[in-house]
């Protein structure tokens, strides 16, 4: 068993530094944290998964008991190191190590993919990927412009759904022309003039669904690129939906 | 035109106090900021509207002038007053103190309502209203232990919905018997025996749907008060959906 009490120790500021995203690309890795997250990788991650880092008080605790694990596979904090590390107010103790398994494109379409053109907030992000999960895509492609996938926040709202299904990352305007190829529809969410009610489509093939950012909406260059545009039709007066929302029950239309 | 350029003049002190609900509550009086939200309320809620506050960099810019008011309505303020006042990092300079005008109860049932049970995250309980306005919903009831609607996190999620619908706010064990006396409908999203797909239930009649709280659902004593539960049929690994993600695919499902 390994342990850690001094947050000068250069494993921590490692870790400490995963924070940042050019960090953990230089790295390959990133930190989770929480009993849920780190549950979920152990279930469906565990070959990428390099460090257990569990908070001493825990050691005795039936939640992590409950994980067992074998004491060589952990490595031992004290509380002011995992407070250290811990991106939330009141941390539970348990994060883990991982290494990047991003893929660039899907080795072979096998169902829809959720395609995300320079989304912002990662709450967005992650509750995005929680939703694509849900209504069984294949992946989701975080375009050009997008937020991180790793990202702490983002992390925390996917909710571990990063792990269910594949996550890609590239450019959009590279993708969608050798996804059509294939010959599979891909459907857009800009209000042009030729786009449609969603309730008015229908698909029973792999397709891809592309959503813009939350202020300024699909990037001009892929908006060229869609076979069909969608949208919601409102009855009250709110101007839009949220992103997120947006996208999922268009998911969930789809999947129907 | 009234002018404050200092951050101790005691109506900046009542401003600022603002961000607490129990204030709100003695001053009977909120604070929304940006753009959006003030230009939403000169639309939808001139009558709440008791103050208009704008950093003196402002008043000259094409934004504030479009606004068209009487510099006679507003209220000057220097730029470290704006930022006393702010919640956000970067204010726009904008700001309005509203009345708060939140109801008990609906005067009569004219369309759908959405009831929260204890959901707690501000930006869920926002984002469900801005989906309940978007879905033409009469109005959303926050039943105890919900966040305050009046909450700066919430207030910037609604993007100004909450001036178009209905608010209401008490205890939704004494609202949701009253209601069923109606005649009306009340769904849940309690995962119970008796629960079927979203997809077997139709209405066309104002109904009620409750959703609960992020962690613990629905309030035990809410369950046994619904007419039929309803959920939404998953087909990945996520163990669930985002709150404010399966209320709103359930309320334009509703709305078909």
């Amino acid at each position: 068993m390994f342990q850690i009490t001094s947050v000068n120790n250069p494993q921590v500021k490692k870790w400490k530094k995963l924070s940042l995203k050019k960090e953990r690309v230089k790295q390959q890795s990133y930190l989770i944290e929480g009993f849920h997250l780190v549950e979920e990788a152990l279930k469906y991650k565990k070959d990428a998964l390099t460090n257990i880092i569990v908070r001493e008080d825990l050691l005795e605790g039936e939640d992590f008991l409950n994980l067992n694990l074998d004491t060589d596979q952990i490595i031992v904090v004290s509380l002011n190191v995992a407070e250290e590390i811990s991106k939330t107010q009141t941390n539970q103790g348990i994060f883990a190590e991982l290494a990047i398994t991003t893929n660039d494109f899907p080795k072979e379409i096998e169902g829809p993919i959720l395609l995300l053109d320079a989304v912002q907030d990662p709450g967005n992000v992650g509750t995005m990927i929680r939703s694509a999960d849900a209504a069984g895509f294949q992946g989701v492609f975080l375009g050009k412009g997008t937020v991180d996938l790793y990202n702490a926040k983002t992390l925390r709202s996917a909710q571990g759904s990063h792990f269910h299904l594949e996550i890609y990352e590239g450019e959009l305007k590279d993708f969608i022309p050798a996804f059509k190829e294939e010959g599979y529809p891909v459907f857009g969410t800009a209000l042009n003039e030729e786009a449609v009610s969603y309730k008015e489509v229908y698909v029973d093939t792999p397709f891809s669904l592309v959503v813009g950012n939350e202020g300024s909406g699909m990037n001009n260059e892929i908006v060229s690129m869609i076979d069909q545009n969608i949208f919601i039709p409102m009855i009250g007066q709110a101007e839009s939906l949220n992103v997120a929302i947006a996208a999922s029950i268009l998911m969930f239309h789809f999947i129907q």
